[in-house]
């Protein structure tokens, strides 16, 4: 592997809040060697000068089989945009339609600066996902979803329980450590999944030290349902079935009661804030800056492509900066907090930070470079500021991912873009020629 | 002037929700001449497949002349912000600064695909903005600030009501419908200005056949502050002082009883909605859905770069589309409602819709052309979805204003960009030195 100094940037390492300077890093072995002055060193030389240098953006919740349904189910809230769009679609998708999808997806979080994400699969195919995610060099937390109840779900992707576990255990053998892939247990949510998917998920899981996801008290329906049919809170719910801990990233948590919120505290389970998906689904705003006054751990994501429908973790941040100011005052949710949400949060909540989400030596290269071009990022100021209210996606120029040189000058360095969007187009068409809606 | 075919884009003209079309546009002189399958023409060619082709975007309330302080005053609330940094910053602003300003502002709208804008001004050195604007080549409402009252205002910015006005009546005479700039009178608000300036600002306006502008409704602390200094409601006090009709524009309207709002509703008051500033000074949210149904007009805007800190219709687009259905339900304010409101009601706020918001056959040819390259754009589907909720301002290419080419593959025409950052980096430093914060 090619040694790589990263010149004369802006350094935002992220390990603490205001913390940032000019400097160069060099990687060595895919690995950060040394952060400073560096004068020379033999190996290839990315000019940083005018940028900011980061480490690459984490984000806990994504749907990026859902690629293909961008655009196409706007103005619903969740139920029914499970129920008349979400699910259909992913009944009718097939292989190339999954492989299509998540190559999309996967790219417009690469090129956004986006270097390891959460994802949560569908129920068929997603073998495809993890060798896109391998091919593309993204470091992808995935697994299949689990769905083995509920009235609204289209039979295709309904499974039987033991069956739908036994081929989760397979795919998290195959592709757990498989490069850059984890396998993460993942049951859709508590109204279709039956209470023992849910036990024996959470015993595949930590039998094979697998995370475990799932979406929770998203919306007050969602909510009210899972209250009727478990005859308990979302999360008691949870906590009964063993769902929760450190090894838990719920996606959500807009809906929560303040026992519920001691109970994740308690457990120390993860929070994943989706804030653009959770104003457009209708669902409400999660209440970050208790969750954070709690000491609990909150990460970011953009959830899914229909839902969003961007998977900018940029539009996020500005969301999650923004969202939370007119209840708990301009002070709430500074810029720092949440770009450190963005990066290090998110490698806790994944219990990586040893290895990633700051800039430190001996951690993996997993660094972002964001240009000056814009407009937007003029005149100078604070690079939190800059980043989280300036900048969009299109403003990331590099990406690197254990050292490797992923994105260069706004491209995929191993794809043409057309080719991934003409292949999405093309795996659209016949994925809505067999949705049943 | 050269005529313009734009060729192969999908159209959408924006004059009524819903209707797109594949087609060609003819300008000639500035205007459109012909719209649909438009074979040849001995003119210059855009070559627009697979491009948006619409009715350049119009903000109804933006500040560009606050451009350098962007990334400088976050985490404060409205009051706050005006006192411990907004003020001061245009206290310290010299003619060098309004016009590094005003030119960054002005390059961030027209590469984002801002034809129309109406801007809101300081005190002194507006003739910078007009001459900016002028050589810019933007579609420019505008008009300096009044300020006569107020005890948080710094002396500099603060004026005699008559020099004021004087001011203001020159500045109007000299620039009103010079090339494509319009003078609006713009008293800043009820807490800075008396009510003999208010009232003479009407007159004035009204005298000349000039637009009247000014912030209203905006934080819940100023509604409280106008109602103890007025003895009225922010909006009965304008009514009092004669500052309600067609021609006049009310940023933000955040907070307003059902009594104001039946007055706006009688008095065809126009209201420009900033959801980005309302969010971030932690304000509040506009409740347009309510305004819509009172068929009131409700144009957008970005507001100022200090309080966004983007100029993106984009970005208010998308926010515009979302924070309302958390309170209105997931069907308030669809992406064609939004996308009209950053078209047709803008120029409708400005009673410019005879000439501009929409591509009509003998209208302006006000042009933004938006490129499908992002990922987000892609696999294809409704084009209002599309630009509400997939596009930032990086995918516009093309923008036209009277047919005049300005923005080309996303570059300014006449200008470098590096030179209006250059520009803008050094007036900051100066009016940073000069600031007495």
């Amino acid at each position: 592997m090619q040694n790589i100094l990263i010149k004369n940037g802006v350094l935002v390492p992220m390990i603490k809040s205001g913390k940032y300077f000019a400097g160069d890093i060099l990687i060595e072995n895919g690995r950060i060697k040394e952060i400073g002055q560096i004068i020379s060193a033999d190996c290839m030389v990315i000019d940083a000068t005018d940028c900011f240098v980061l480490p690459g953006f984490i984000q806990c919740h994504v749907h990026t089989v859902q690629s293909l349904l961008r655009h196409q189910a706007d103005d619903l809230e969740l139920l029914d945009w499970l129920k008349k769009r979400t699910w259909p679609y992913e009944a009718a998708l097939d292989g190339d339609g999954v492989e299509a999808a998540s190559e999309l997806g996967i790219a417009e979080l690469l090129l956004g600066g986006t270097t390891t994400a959460l994802d949560f699969g569908t129920t068929h195919n997603h073998d495809r996902v993890f060798k896109t995610a391998r091919g593309m060099g993204i470091r992808l937390f995935s697994g299949k979803t689990h769905m083995d109840t509920g009235t609204d779900v289209p039979k295709q992707i309904l499974e039987n329980t033991e069956y739908s576990l036994r081929e989760a255990e397979d795919l998290g053998k195959k592709w757990n450590n498989n490069g850059r892939l984890k396998y993460v247990v993942e049951p859709r949510f508590a109204l279709s999944c039956t209470e023992i998917l849910m036990k024996e998920a959470v015993k595949l899981a930590r039998k094979n030290n697998w995370l475990l996801h799932t979406h929770a008290n998203e919306s007050i329906n969602e909510v009210r349902r899972v209250k009727k049919l478990t005859k308990k809170s979302n999360i008691a719910y949870l906590k009964k079935v063993g769902f929760l801990g450190k090894d838990v990233i719920l996606a959500h948590g807009v809906h929560v009661t303040d026992s519920e919120l001691k109970t994740l505290k308690d457990t120390n389970t993860r929070i994943c804030h989706c804030p653009g998906a959770n104003l457009k689904l209708a669902s409400g705003i999660a209440d970050v800056p208790k969750y954070l006054k709690n000491k609990i751990v909150v990460a970011l994501g953009a959830d899914g492509p229909p839902c969003n429908n961007k998977l900018s973790i940029f539009q996020e941040m500005s969301l999650a900066a923004t969202v939370h100011k007119i209840k708990h005052g301009p002070r709430a949710m500074d810029a720092w907090t949440v770009l450190g949400m963005a990066t290090r949060e998110g490698a806790r909540a994944l219990n990586i930070l040893d290895q990633i989400g700051t800039l430190e030596v001996g951690k993996s290269a997993d660094i972002t470079i964001i240009k000056r071009d814009s407009m937007s990022l003029h005149p100078d100021g604070d690079p939190a500021s800059q980043i989280v209210y300036g900048a969009t996606a299109s403003d990331v120029r590099d990406v690197l991912i254990d050292g490797e040189l992923i994105v260069r000058d706004s491209k995929l360095l191993k794809f043409k873009h057309q080719e991934i969007q003409t292949k999405a187009q093309i795996a659209w068409k016949a994925t809505r020629a067999r949705m049943k809606i």
